[in-house]
């Protein structure tokens, strides 16, 4: 049994086979309708996101499943007083697949490592939300039929924006990508993944100027700069309109370059871009549900020929800092993690486990201090 | 492609044949149970109606369609930040057909523009709900075989009452109706709807008694008279039991009348009265979902026979006010709708357009200014 | 027609019926796969229960049938301002099978009188949760393959705790069951269900110690303490860790014996305990959904041979205290129920039932006056 909780728990040869499927469902999507009949989806949403829970249950419905949702109103907890832990212990009882967003980063994993059933994380706090880096990859393939030799240019809150982080280290791992960074000084991609693409060999240019950064470009990846990311709102107010695409800007862009956009958008892409064919943002939904359907149909299709609870081999090399795993009830925790969005801080009696080297927080990537 | 924003969008033909789908699926759900298979409505309910929500996502079900849904658990905007277009376009790709909700004035028709599929509107703010005067027509035609040489009684909150409004504008398209309007003074129909009734040589009487009114009726329409609508709460309070319906006043109505009400009915209707075999408000109930069945299914029939999107026609004799429709980003608009419910006060970057003559609002039928 | 609103509603024979089907799902689901095809369940949750409503969706789509549902946010009412009575006879109109959970004592009961299709009481206020009776029971047959015979350890909360209470009452119907109750004196369980417990003969013993009373246990059922049942909120603090169990605690426990809890558990139970294979309360979430399945296809056949609306036949034993059944409007009622959480005081135009003898409300069992 397989979860999905970071990209990089596909290898690039299930990544090419998931597009390959994805392909498949959208030409002949009637040779997939049975494929999850009798089998159930959850969707717990902690945090709202209509999008992409619409986009999850589409996928299941289209090949024949059913689906059961939390779906939370607001920003409050959906399910308050209870342990994720316990949530998933119950719920793998009720469904034979989990999609979980959570408004705390590691969330996903904790539920993974709960559940006896196949977990897909879509979308935990801003750490990761691999299905959407699947939908962007899908949408570059269609356009330009490989994943190599591409110019990226991402633009915008490129600090805390999860999906252009999760995008990089996805397409670093294909050869001769190049990428141009493009962002308010305040929201610079953050050192360490610079740093670590550096190391990595992989060409990464930082600029200003959005118009000049465009004009190689063969994906244009734009994202809105989040209020919500901002303690100062004048800031905020400052900034939004910064690094906005617009039908003249685009007059900069090759007619073979594409423009993406993880949406919900603001004010980042003009509406008047909506005609232009180089528009995919839409197309890149449809994308999305593809992937899901055919991440839905690969992860039911392994649990069914290996049915043993989600192994989660990292944890090989990670490090236990809770001294109380022989029954006893858990002390308070030895070391805590600095990242104040980190699950551990709010799901109880949770083993604090350490990344070697470096004591990296095994949930969110935080340091624990 | 068709979309039913207004009830007009319907021909009289197109009604009648809703009403006889609607009577065959009552007699034989089974032939209709495989229409939908394989297809998906969307429930977009950007207020709270649990009635009408309920009353498609069963509607679906019952010709083997599956539903997927955003259910907005109060007031609050369900997907707040992104514009209905952005959302239609998004969940053009997840859904064959959608039935939206809102609270503002003209929404269903910003959506059914931006959809690539067919779009019922189920209810926008005050203005238009096609589907539950189909309900209405519905029951009506099921007690009287007809839809004509009828008298309407019509009571309660005439100048807010979309229902009413609906109605009125249904039923005047066919002969020989005669309509008996009893409201409080400061609920009377509005004006312009009066006199185009007038004008078209309609019966339209108005009166203060109940009693009298319901003499002669055939249809006793009953509506609530709801508190959000009054700035001043004593108002609402002093008028909300003013025409109230209870087994001693029907006594006053003939044994072949019928009641019908909306719902939810608060204290207008006495409870005493449901034994009655002429209330058929919870009746008219089971109507709605079987027009609604049947009107889904036409849609989808519709979209399957020619894909092309939502074309308006009634926007060809309308005049688009803003000046930025080659691509550059949209001005300030030039004029906008005096109407503070209507759509174009919230969706960023509309198009403001004026039906001809009068400069009426193509969204919400405001004044333009 | 049947309805389900009190454990008592199911005689014991049954009972077994409805456990051996469960057994049966579980080790064939295939042959109850269509069972309820072309059927809806409403899952109407006017308070939010996540657990209790995704066992009642997943149980329906497990036989074959579709869930329209109204899953409440928060603790506010889902269909502000209508009566129970009349959503119900709306909802009739729309689904086949009713689940309701309702914050008021009494609810359900208001529901099934109304509804013109079979209603579960999915939990009424604290006053009943048969469903949750239903899973216990079969959780305490699948591990003893009886039940009689069983010393039953109570813990926690006894004062306001409806599972332990209908618990109880369920097994007081077999023979030679003791049970021990566990609780702080200020939640010890309510007088009048000890007595008439003692009355009929059954074993019922008392102690604040938990380390003694689970020596003996065949069932350790624990429960959590709720902060909403104190006004007190310091006294809250000081109880809620009294009654843990923890792996050091359950050495005293024998081999044999099973650890019980209707979740959501806050820290009554330490985490440390899931490893123990006596923790069976997440494989009681499980039996949840199969007996819930069990009883819907029960509910539903009944319903296909008997389409008369729900017959209560308990209220031939009640007087009826409003005197307005002839059809006028309703006056003050006569009466009225002391428990502030009943039905009747939130139910516009509810006529007040008193069991005999003793002046009972028929709602919720409390005290009219």
């Amino acid at each position: 049994m397989r979860s999905i909780i970071d990209i990089t728990d596909l290898s690039v040869t299930e990544i090419t086979k998931l597009i390959e499927a994805s392909l498949q469902i959208l030409h002949d999507p009637q040779a997939y309708q049975n494929n999850a009949a009798g089998k159930i989806l959850a969707t717990l949403f902690y945090e709202p996101s209509t999008r992409t829970r619409l986009s999850f249950e589409s996928a299941m419905y289209g090949i024949g499943g059913q689906v059961i949702s939390v779906a939370a109103a607001s920003n409050s907890s959906a399910v308050k007083g209870e342990t994720i832990s316990d949530t998933l212990q119950v719920v793998s009882n009720y469904a034979d697949i989990v999609a979980i967003r959570h408004p705390n980063d590691g969330a996903a994993l904790v539920a993974a490592q709960a559940a006896s059933v196949p977990v897909i994380n879509a979308g935990d706090g801003s750490h990761l939300h691999p299905t959407q880096t699947l939908a962007d990859l899908l949408t570059i393939y269609r356009h330009f039929g490989r994943l190599s030799g591409l110019t990226i240019v991402c633009v915008g809150d490129l600090l805390y924006g999860r999906t252009v982080h999760s995008l990089l280290h996805a397409l670093a791992r294909y050869e001769n990508n190049r990428f141009v960074l493009v962002s308010p000084d305040e929201l610079r991609l953050p050192a360490d993944l610079r740093n670590s693409l550096n190391q990595a060999g992989i060409l990464v240019e930082e600029t200003a100027s959005l118009a000049q950064a465009i004009v190689h470009a063969d994906v244009i990846y734009m994202t809105r700069v989040q209020q919500e990311r901002f303690a100062d709102k004048a800031e905020y107010e400052r900034l939004k309109d910064s690094f906005r695409l617009d039908p003249k800007m685009m007059k900069n862009a090759p007619e073979t370059a594409i423009v993406l956009h993880p949406l919900p958008r603001v004010n980042e892409i003009a509406k008047g871009l909506d005609q232009d064919p180089r528009a995919k943002y839409f197309e890149q939904t449809l994308n999305g549900k593809l992937i899901r359907t055919a991440l839905i149909d690969f992860l039911l299709a392994d649990a069914a020929n290996d049915p043993q609870p989600n192994p989660r081999p990292e944890l090989l090399d990670a490090v236990c800092l809770t001294n109380a795993r022989a029954g006893a009830d858990a002390p308070e925790s030895l070391q805590s993690c600095v990242n104040k969005r980190c699950v551990s801080h709010i799901e109880r009696e949770i083993e604090i486990w350490a990344k070697q080297p470096g004591n990296i927080c095994v949930y969110c990537d935080g340091l624990l201090r």
